[in-house]
C-alpha cells in the first residue's frame, strides 16, 4: 500500500543517530489488562465516537466540507451565517480534526472497529478533497479569508495546523500502512518548503508544533528537506519580531529570545513545550550540543520553579502562560491539559535521548495526574483547565466557553477543542511509552498489564508484564522468549518509591539503581520471572518555601498518584476550606468512594466549625499563633486527583494546611 | 455665570433626604499642610500638566478635534492611518479627557493656575465643538464608526463616556460656577433621555458609571428626569442579556442578576463598584430599603471575602474581576487603581448614608495604600495593577500595554489610561472627604493639616486641624469660631488604633467610641483645643485561614499605612523570597530610606542563604517541620507600601512568612 515503512508509533527514533534508547514498533507492545486497559477501553469505545460527533456538531468537519466545495455556505442555517464564508469556530479548528484522526489511526492499529474505520476513511477523503491544487490546505483561510493565505504567520496557525496534519498522516502510515493522507501531507509540505524553505520567506509560525511533526515526517520519509524545514522553523524563532496578542509581547510565542539562549520556560505553555519537544526531536537527529544544553536549562527551570505537583504547567489564565518562578497558585492555575501532554511528549524524547529516569518519573506523574484528570471517567467530557483547589463548587473557568464560575460539571467539549483529541491520541498510542530497546537490552518505563516484544541484536525477546499498578506495587515480568545470550533488563524505580524489592525466579536480588533504573544483565531463559515490588505507602509532599501559594500545606501521594480531598467524600459539616491535617497521623486505605477511583485514603484531621467566617484580616495579639488550630477532630478521605469532578464539581483541594503543632 | 448653584464638591447630598451626614462646600475645607498637602502639590504642579501632555501625545485630544472637524484625519502621519477615521486608542478614550478635566476643575477651585486655566478652556471648547447638533457626543463613534451610534450598548461605552462628561461638567459648575460644559452635558443627557428614557430603548450600558453621574447631575439641576434615568439604568441591569466578552458571561458586566438580588460582588471590579456607588447615591435620594439591603450584603461580601489588606479589590487579570471568595493571590492580584478609587467612592457614600465608621476606616486604608501606591512619588507615572508580591523585579504586567515581565519601572501612562486621571481627580478634590456636617455638629473623618468651616443651624463653625498624620498620631483641633450653643464634634477613631486618648484644653476626657467615632458635645468656644492621640505602634495583621495565598504570613501596619519590604532596603545577600519574621521581635522606627517614605520600620528576621533553591517538592520525613526555619538572622527594613517601586521595580512583599516557632 505504501512505499514508506509502517509499524512505528508516534516517535520513531530507530534510525536517529543521537538516541540512547529506541522506541518499539507499535504492535510490539500490547496493553492487555489492568488500569490502563480500562481507561483505553473507554477512550476507544466512547471517546473517539464522542469526538467525531462533536467535530460534526461544532461544524468543524463542515468547515472542511465547505473548503472542499462539498457543501455550500448557503446551506448553513441563519446565524452561522455568511460571515467568514460559513466558517465556524476558532480559525485553527482543522487541527482538532487532525488530532482526532491521529487518535483514530492509532486506535485502528489496536484493533479494527468498523464504524471508526468508516469515519476515518470519510475524514481522510474529506481532507484530500479540501486541499488546493498547489498543496495549500487550511479551511479557515480557504473559506473565511480567501486570498489572505500566509498573511498572518504570527497568529494564523496555518503552519500549526499543517503540523497536526503531518502527525495524523504519519500515524495513518505507521499504524495502518496507508499513505493517502501522507500524500496530502507531502503535497502540503512541498508547498511549505517552497514558501518557507531555505530560499523562501524567513518566517516561522506563531504557534510551534510543526517542528516535531516535520522531524517525525523525516523519520518516515528520510527526505532531508523535512528535517531542514524543522530546523529552519526552530532557528528563525527568537528575533523579537512577533507581538504576541493583547499586549503579551514576543514571549507569548517564544520569539523573545533564540531558543539556544533561553534560560527560562516562558510565555504560552503549550507553545513553549511543543517547541522544546520539536527541538529535542531535532537533537536526536543532529546531536547539536547547544540545543541540548538549552533543553537541560529549560527543563531545570520548569521542574525546579514552574511545575505543579500534578505535573501540570502554566500558572496563568492570562496568556495561558508560565508564571514567574514560584508563581504557582492552586485556585487560578491554568494547567491546560494540552500543556501537560506537551510535557509528556518532551519528557519522552529527553528520556530516549539520555536514558535518565527523571524524565520517565515526570512522564508518569504527569500522565496519572495532570493529564488523566482531564477526561471524565465516562469518556465524554474533558477539563481544559485543571485546578488544584476549588472552593465551594466554583471555579474560574473550565475554558473560555464556560460561564461565570457557577457550579458546573466537566464540559462535554470546548469551543477551543484542542485538549480532548489530544488526550485521545495519547491514550490510543499509550503502549508506545511503556518500553524501549537498545542494543544492550530492554527498558521498562511504565508499568501496566502488557505483552512486549523487542528485536534485540541477539534475537527476539518476549515479555509478559502483570501488575495491578498503580493500586499495588508488585510488577511481575515473565520472560516468554529470549535469545539465550545475555542482555540487560532495565526496570524503572521511581524516585517516589522509598523501597524497591527485586526477585528473580523467587530469589531476592540486590541491584543498584542507576539514573532511576535497575539494570539486570543475564542470559535470560523463557520462563524466568522477575518481580519488582515498589513500596506504595502514602507519603506527604511538602513545597519549596518559595511556593507562597501552598505555604504550610502538604500534598498526599500514593505511588504515582497525587491524591485530593473532594467535598463529596467528607463527613457532613466538614468544609474543605477549613480543614487541617497532622502529617504524623496514620493513613488508612479503603476502597475508592468515587467511581473508578481505586483506593481511597483515610486519615484523621481537624476542621473549623461551619460558619466560622468572620474578619478577613485581624490583628495578631502578641504570642498568638499565626495559624489558628482547627478545633474539631474529623475523619478526612482523599481520592486520586484524576477522579475528581466526576460527581459534579464541588470543593476540592490537593494541598492541605498542616495543623499548628499541638 | 450660571443658573445652577456652585460650591459643592464631588458629592452634594445637602438636599438628599436619606443622608445622615452632609458633605461640606468644597472651599469650606482647605488642606493646608502636612502629608496630603505635599501629595496634592505634586498632583497640582506635576501630574495635571503630565496628564494633559499625555492626552495630547496619545492622540486622545486629537480624537475630539477630529470629531469636531478641527483637524482632518488626512493630517495624521502614516501609521495612525485612515483606519477608524483616524481615531487612536481605546474606543472609550474620551473618558480620560473628561476625568482629567474634572481633576483640573477641582484644582482650579483650589487656586488659579494660568496654564491649567488655558488648557481647561481649550478642552471645554473642544468638547463643545465636537458635540453633534442633536446632543450626541462620542468621538470614537463619530469618526471611527459613523452611522453606528448606539449599536453596541453592551461594549460601546458611549453611555460610560457620557457619565464621565457629566461628572466633569458638574465639577466645572460646582468648582468654578461655569456652565459651558454643563450645557454640553445637558444636551447630551436630553439626547440620552430621549433615546433611553422611560419611553426609549429598554437598555443599560455595559460599563456602569453614568448612574452616579446622573444622580449628581440631579443634585445640581433638580431635574427629576436625571434621577429617573439613573434609576432606569440601574433597574434594567441583571437580566442576563449581556454576553461579557471573551466568554466571561453576563457577570462581567453585572448583568447576571438584578442588583437588588445580588449576594456577591462579582465580575469586572470597577464596573461592579461603580454600579454600587451609583446605587448608593440613588438610595440617598429615594431611601429604598431593598437597594440599601443589597448594598450591605455586597459590602460584607467584599470586605469579608474579596478584599486585599491594602484596600485593593479585583483578584484576577482575567476579566479584571473579583475572584471567588478567599481567592486573593498576592503576586497575580489585579488590584486595579480605578477599582480602589471606586471603593473609596462607594465607602464615602455609605458613610454619608449611615454614619458608620467602618466605611471611613476602609476609605482610609484604601486611600493610603491601594490608591496611593499608584502614582509615582514624582507625579509622572502610575501603576494600573497593584501587586502585593513581586519576585525578582518581575511582575505579571503593569497593564495590558507593558511587556513580558522583565524588570521595569512604573509606567508614565497606559494605553488604557483610566487610572491616572482617576487619581488626579481624587487628589484634586481630596478636601471633600475630610469632614461632614449634620444638624447636630461636625464630623471629622480623615486627619490632615486643614482649615474647616461648617454652617451649622446654630451658626458658623471654624476649625483648624494640625497634625503630622499619618506619621504621628497626635491630631490637634482648634476651634476658631463657634456659635456658642452646644454642638457635637465627632472624631473618627480608626479600628486599627489600639488606644485613643482625648484631651480638651489639655484636660483628659473619657469618651466612648460609638460606631467608630468619639462624639463630644459641648458649647464650644473659640480657642478651645481638642487633642486626639491615636496609638500608631506597628502591628502585625494575620489573614483569615481561608486566604490560602498568605497562609502562615503576616502583614505589618503602622497606623493607616500598610508596610512592605522592598529589596532596595535590605542588606546585601538578603533575598526577600527567603525571609521569615518573628512576630514577637521588637520593631524599631527610622527615617524612611525611600524618598517621601516618612518612617521606615526595622526588625530582626531570618533569611535562607542565597542560592538555596533545590527541589520544588520533596517528601516530608516523619516529624520533619513542614516549614524549614531560615537559618540566618538578618535585619529587615519595611517602608510604606505606597512608596514601593520608586527606585525601579525589584522584589517586594507585603505579607511575610512567619518563622517556625523556635
Amino acid at each position: 500500500m505504501s512505499s514508506f515503512p509502517a509499524g512505528a508509533g508516534p516517535v520513531d527514533n530507530s534510525r536517529s543517530p543521537h538516541s540512547l534508547w529506541r522506541t518499539l514498533p507499535l504492535r510490539d507492545v500490547a496493553i492487555t489488562d489492568g488500569f490502563w486497559a480500562e481507561r483505553r477501553r473507554v477512550n476507544r469505545e466512547v471517546s473517539l465516537a464522542h469526538g467525531y460527533a462533536q467535530l460534526e456538531a461544532t461544524h468543524t468537519l463542515r468547515n472542511l466540507r465547505l473548503a472542499a466545495g462539498l457543501e455550500s455556505s448557503a446551506a448553513l442555517e441563519s446565524g452561522a451565517g455568511p460571515a467568514n464564508g460559513g466558517f465556524v469556530g476558532y480559525w485553527f479548528a482543522d487541527s482538532d480534526v487532525y488530532k482526532w484522526l491521529e487518535a483514530a489511526a492509532w486506535e485502528l492499529a489496536n484493533g479494527d472497529e468498523p464504524l471508526l474505520r468508516t469515519e476515518v476513511d470519510a475524514t481522510v477523503a474529506l481532507i484530500a478533497a479540501a486541499q488546493q491544487p498547489d498543496g495549500y490546505l487550511d479551511s479557515y483561510f480557504q473559506i473565511a479569508k480567501p486570498g489572505e493565505r500566509w498573511t498572518d504567520i504570527d497568529h494564523g496557525h496555518e503552519i500549526y495546523c499543517a503540523g497536526h496534519l503531518i502527525q495524523a498522516a504519519v500515524a495513518m502510515q505507521r499504524a495502518l500502512g496507508e499513505d493517502a493522507l501522507l500524500a496530502v501531507a507531502l503535497r502540503l509540505v512541498d508547498h511549505l518548503y517552497a514558501t518557507f524553505g531555505p530560499t523562501g520567506r524567513d518566517e516561522t509560525c506563531g504557534h510551534p508544533e510543526i517542528e516535531m511533526a516535520l522531524v517525525e515526517l523525516y523519520r518516515t520519509t528520510r527526505d532531508p528537506r523535512h528535517l531542514e524545514l524543522a530546523q529552519l522553523f526552530i532557528d528563525r524563532r527568537g528575533r523579537n519580531r512577533m507581538r504576541g496578542h493583547a499586549g503579551y509581547g514576543a514571549v507569548y510565542q517564544q520569539d523573545h529570545v533564540p531558543l539556544r539562549a533561553a534560560t527560562e520556560v516562558a510565555g504560552h505553555a503549550v507553545r513553549q513545550i511543543y517547541l522544546t519537544t520539536g527541538a529535542t526531536d531535532l537533537v536526536m537527529e543532529t546531536g547539536e550540543d547547544a540545543l541540548l544544553a538549552a533543553m537541560h536549562t529549560l527543563w531545570t527551570d520548569m521542574t525546579e520553579r514552574k511545575l505543579y505537583v500534578t505535573g501540570g504547567i502554566g500558572s496563568r489564565f492570562d496568556g495561558e502562560a508560565f508564571g514567574n518562578p514560584y508563581e504557582l497558585p492552586t485556585d487560578t492555575c491554568y494547567c491546560e491539559t494540552c500543556a501537560a501532554i506537551a510535557s509528556l511528549m518532551w519528557n519522552w524524547r529527553l528520556l530516549l535521548l539520555t536514558g535518565d529516569g527523571r524524565y520517565a518519573d515526570l512522564f508518569e506523574r504527569t500522565l496519572y495526574n495532570g493529564v488523566l484528570a482531564s477526561p471524565g471517567l465516562e469518556g465524554r467530557s474533558y477539563l481544559y483547565v485543571n485546578p488544584l483547589l476549588v472552593r465551594g463548587g466554583r471555579y474560574v473557568r473550565a475554558s473560555t466557553d464556560t460561564g461565570d464560575g457557577a457550579a458546573m460539571a466537566r464540559p462535554a467539549w470546548h469551543s477551543c477543542a484542542c485538549c480532548p483529541p489530544n488526550v485521545m491520541r495519547l491514550f490510543s498510542s499509550l503502549q508506545h511509552y511503556l518500553a524501549t530497546a537498545s542494543p544492550a537490552g530492554v527498558q521498562i518505563h511504565q508499568y501496566a498489564g502488557a505483552a512486549l516484544h523487542a528485536a534485540l541484536p541477539a534475537g527476539p525477546v518476549a515479555l509478559t508484564m502483570q501488575t495491578d499498578y498503580p493500586w499495588q506495587g508488585a510488577i511481575r515480568l515473565r520472560v516468554d522468549a529470549a535469545p539465550g545470550s545475555a542482555w540487560q533488563l532495565a526496570l524503572r524505580v521511581p524516585a517516589w518509591a522509598p523501597e524497591a524489592a527485586l526477585t528473580i525466579n523467587g530469589e531476592p536480588v540486590a541491584a543498584q539503581v542507576a539514573a532511576g533504573y535497575l539494570h539486570i544483565e543475564r542470559a535470560w531463559q523463557a520462563g524466568d520471572v522477575v518481580e519488582l515490588t515498589l513500596a506504595l505507602a502514602p507519603r506527604w509532599l511538602r513545597p519549596h518555601p518559595r511556593v507562597d501559594a501552598v505555604r504550610g500545606s502538604l500534598a498526599l501521594l500514593r505511588g504515582p498518584l497525587v491524591y485530593c480531598f473532594e467535598a463529596q467524600d467528607q463527613a457532613a459539616g466538614v468544609n474543605l476550606l477549613d480543614v487541617q491535617v497532622d502529617p504524623a497521623a496514620p493513613i488508612g486505605e479503603a476502597p475508592g468512594a468515587a467511581p473508578d477511583a481505586g483506593i481511597a485514603l483515610e486519615l484523621a484531621g481537624f476542621a473549623a466549625p461551619e460558619g466560622a467566617e468572620g474578619e478577613l484580616y485581624s490583628f495578631a495579639a502578641p504570642g498568638q499563633a499565626v495559624i489558628t488550630p482547627a478545633p474539631a477532630a474529623v475523619q478526612l478521605t482523599a481520592i486520586p486527583y484524576y477522579a475528581w469532578g466526576n460527581r459534579g464539581i464541588s470543593s476540592m483541594r490537593v494541598w492541605v494546611p498542616v495543623a499548628p503543632t499541638s
